[in-house]
């Protein structure tokens, strides 16, 4: 019955994975094995995938086996049937499938759909067997499952509620909202289990913002709490066994290892600056290395190696292998790293604040030469941005840091707050827009520009290029009484070179007749450049411009420019907003005819090019939308 | 020096208040004075502005004085003259500003202009001398101390950061998001002081959404604690002075009592059910009651008494007196009340969740009836909103109670989040739109629409009256898999009588010829029909029509009755939203002219009257606006 199975990947590569339909409870050993061939499928999984989190999925996977089989046993001793265990972090969500494989809810070739459109999502969504509901932005976890709680209890269904959380993400606010009422409810049925594997997106969660004493705090809070070893099945189990009959809600904290059973993952470099698998795939070469690891422990274990005389190797063609750079490609986030460092050098009023988020936020730089201005307020993004408020207030020109979904939904009160102060204060906001998909909706920023327009005052901006960012910093600096957002596509960067700085508030980007696009971004600014040249072809000369500050109204230059075409297409990578949509239907003089090229409602996930196709944002589908309407 | 004024009311009411320009640091039983003749002065204000939080004001006075105080000393002694007080919970204004004025900051006439245009703002703003930073929406105390801190280092200023919270304020998720960074930083500058009257909006804290060991989760957080008497300002000065040279950041619990000082105020009824004084004004009645009480205080102090000789009493004529309704006047939140007692009744799977606000959101009446489907969440929005989704995943309908400010904007991403699963779900935000302006930005909902319209799916719905509000509910209920967000304007309520239901999404309020209004919620649908009555007199006949579902498309039925009509104005109590615009847009056909009468921006404060006249919303500045176009 048990297993190895390979699939082959174009560049040759072959993905070992574990084939096994059922867990079998009554052999300890197997949950053993269970657990290491886990790992090999995580890692197969996010090789084939192209990113996903490998860190805290090797943490965390012993725990979410050690609770399906604690469940499992429950379903057979007619205890439970309807226990719930959901993961709060979602970015595990490899070991989530793997550990839902083992048990049976997932098949073999689903596995290698990770964030894949229609495959498995890459945080976890409500559609996949074994999902509870939908997560990927930290810290709703603790709530969430006291939603299901509060369900069972109404419907008179017994059931445990187990919610595995990151040790980063108790640092949000709403983790800490959450612990009152529970113990008010005595809400006995509940159980948190942190995977304490130490390490955060940035570095040690002592060093980022440490938890100080976790157990006091937790006690405090009216819950019971408990330490165990997380890579210990059998520990685990019998922790979840021993506490059925507490009164309080339970907190355990599981102490892992971030990477634990690989140990080139488990290892944090000596310059103590970053962690290299919190995110991404790996190498052929270190995922070699890795699997090899993993399967020499399965042979040095006597029983376990009895497992391995059944494993095949049939040959299977997987589709193309996706895009994993080598080296981190140029984007607006690389080139804000640099300026950022040279702004904070020019301008000493500047302090930076970051939601452990350096590498992908860029403070990365600054961070090492201005430490102290630069705040790292760890996964509390309330916190940062009311501080960020009163930094402001004392006449230091903060600039905040962090994915566009966490910065603009996160602390929206915050930064409305912030804004009836009239002060300056600018909010970097990356990862924004459709791409990157794999990750999915919580991670994809397209109703940013709407919520942050609502915000009075608000300046926003969207720069395609170096110059547009830095012109873009630029003007937000000078508006000294009002916040500015910079919306930061992070794939990509449109080259300046070929940009015509007009007066006003246009780029043009290529000369046209006729037919004009506006855009704004890196991505959608290359797509529609490259919808340019396909249309060449056709004989089209359409024009391509810029409008990266995005709810300034258009001045008369930018109007003469627009007017001397017939169609304008906007092209845009966020749900329609208020003032974008007027300020262009001001231009619908007579003879201009206006269309919109975007996106609404919830997007789509998977690999950037199917969605971006999905989308019909893809340079040919713009073309093609473009060409249609001309025929 | 001492000695105290009266100003009288329109009514022929006496308001007492206590005139001195600074405290006499010199003479502790000068400060005792104070604390007596500061409770006038709130009392005073309160009662000349017909709002304000008497209870939290009364708790908090002794505190803020003793603060005041301590930072006078340590101005003399050299120690430092950058010391910063503020308020978190900011619905202790009035006592704020009582303590302002002790201090010298403010000037006698100012505390009359309490929550008037220009005036004093409800919850404090900058503009105000003596205040650092805006607050009103709890929980962002701690943070913006923190901002304070970090700015006083950079700029190597010596200063003491103490920052006042309300003890129902703890529940918010961001206070204990804060802590962390703070202990990590040393940031033994920073105070926080809680004033721990131990009654919150609804009821007791304990009972509502207990702090179980408020000392442990301090303490475990890296923070020094002590706890004190609040209202001993001797002891609160010792205690501050104590604690100078602590490494830690300092947390001080004041045991208070909310009223503190007037019997009555002081009293929590025996049915358990509310505390009386929360907010609001008091009858001429209690007026008398409460300052004789304070007075005979004064009088009974030997040293006090001899402040007394002073008294001068001449009379000063006050504007009108606002309107302080005696008993609770209809409006929609009192229809809700009913209602959904009603519908409880009917939908066994309807669960209510609330943050803390059952008077003034209507869930007091069901919240007796079904308390098994009754979570009071406390001060916790982002905690109650996650439980919605999961209570929404397992069958049940929440419907999910706050104002519109705070469940808009605090839990942004947790909305989204829920959005996501294409559950159905309620959001029920009241106190929307301008008014009431008294208590500020912070209050008053104005881009809750262009936010929530940003949720993917969301239906918006703004009933006028007692019919619209059933037919919202009725139609969002039958949304099974989208949420609705229903925006309950708490100010007047339309008649149903005057509305003729359409089959389409109109519906008449008034027939007219040429012109017609169209608008939404009870605020502007009053305004409207008025101004088209005004517009009567001018031979004018007007129509009048409301269109609560706002982010539904109009039927052929709709547009049929709108192309009857030259001109259309819509009439709106928020920000401009894109898919309003749009849908009005499309009418624009051949011949019909749509106008905008609207906000945008931050809204003004002060009295309601005064408020909607400046932002050309009374029906009266409709009427001219209207009036100078056909003209």
């Amino acid at each position: 019955m048990t297993y190895f199975d390979v699939k082959v990947l174009d560049s040759g590569l072959e993905l070992k994975f574990w084939k096994q339909s059922r867990f079998n409870f009554a052999d300890l050993r197997q949950i053993h094995l269970t657990c290491l061939g886990a790992r090999l499928n995580i890692l197969a999984s996010i090789k084939a995938a192209g990113s996903g989190h490998i860190g805290t999925s090797f943490s965390s996977i012993d725990i979410m086996l050690a609770v399906y089989v604690y469940f499992e046993s429950r379903k057979k001793l007619n205890i439970s049937q309807n226990d719930i265990f959901f993961t709060s972090k979602g970015h595990d969500a490899p070991a989530l499938y793997a550990a839902l494989h083992a048990k049976g809810d997932l098949v073999d070739d689903e596995l290698f759909k990770l964030r894949r459109l229609n495959g498995l999502p890459g945080h976890p969504e409500v559609g996949t067997q074994g999902v509870h509901t939908n997560t990927g932005s930290l810290g709703m976890g603790i709530s969430k499952a006291k939603g299901f709680v509060k369900a069972n209890r109404l419907k008179s269904v017994k059931s445990r509620v187990v919610v595995l959380l990151g040790d980063g993400e108790l640092q949000e606010g709403q983790i800490w909202e959450a612990l009152a009422t529970a113990s008010r409810d005595q809400m006995h049925e509940l159980v948190v289990v942190v995977d304490g594997n130490k390490i955060q997106s940035d570095s040690w969660v002592n060093q980022n913002n440490p938890h100080e004493d976790l157990g006091m705090r937790v006690r405090g809070s009216g819950w019971d709490f408990k330490e165990c070893n997380g890579h210990d099945v059998i520990e685990v189990l019998n922790l979840l066994r021993d506490t059925e009959t507490g009164a309080k809600p339970l907190f355990i904290y599981a102490n892992t290892v971030k990477g634990s059973g690989v140990s080139i993952f488990e290892d944090f470099p000596n310059d103590g600056l970053f962690y290299k698998f919190h995110s991404g795939s790996v190498s052929d070469e270190l995922y070699e290395a890795a699997t090899s690891e993993i399967i020499l422990k399965i042979k040095g274990d006597k029983f376990l190696s009895s497992a391995l005389e059944n494993v095949r190797f049939p040959l299977l063609k997987t589709e193309v292998d996706p895009y994993t750079p080598k080296e981190r490609p140029d984007s607006l986030i690389t080139e804000w790293a640099g300026y950022l460092n040279e702004i904070m050098f020019k301008q000493e009023k500047i302090v930076i604040l970051d939601a452990d988020l350096s590498y992908d936020t860029g403070t990365y730089k600054a961070r090492v030469s201005f430490p102290d201005r630069y705040v790292q307020c760890g996964i509390s993004e309330q916190d940062m941005v009311s501080m960020a408020g009163t930094l402001a207030l004392s006449g230091f020109l903060p600039i905040v840091h962090s994915f566009a979904t966490f910065l603009t939904m996160r602390p929206t009160e915050q930064i409305f707050n912030n804004a009836t102060e009239e002060t300056s204060i600018i909010y970097m906001g990356f990862l924004a827009g459709l791409l990157p998909s794999p990750p999915g909706f919580s991670h994809q920023a397209v109703n940013d520009i709407a919520i942050m327009n609502s915000i009075p005052g608000m300046n926003i901006f969207e720069p395609s290029c170096a110059l547009e960012l830095r012109d873009s910093i630029h003007t937000a600096i000078l508006k000294t009484n009002s916040p500015s957002y910079i919306r930061i596509g992070s794939i990509g960067i449109a080259p300046s070179y070929n940009m015509k700085f007009k007066k006003g508030s246009l780029n043009v980007r290529k000369n046209g007749e006729k037919i004009l696009i506006l855009t704004s971004g890196p991505l959608l600014t290359i797509e529609s450049i490259k919808a340019a040249q396909i249309l060449e072809l056709s004989g089209l000369n359409i024009g391509v411009a810029t409008y990266p500050h995005l709810n300034l109204d258009f001045s008369e230059e930018d109007i003469q420019f627009i007017s001397e075409f017939k169609r304008v297409y906007v092209v845009e990578n966020f749900i329609p907003t208020f003032s974008i949509f007027t300020k262009l239907k001001k231009l619908e003089f007579s003879g201009l005819w206006i269309d919109r090229i975007g996106l609404d409602g919830i997007p789509k996930n998977g690999w950037n090019d199917e969605v971006l196709l999905h989308h019909g944002l893809d340079s040919r589908s713009i073309a093609n939308r473009i060409n249609s309407n001309v025929e």
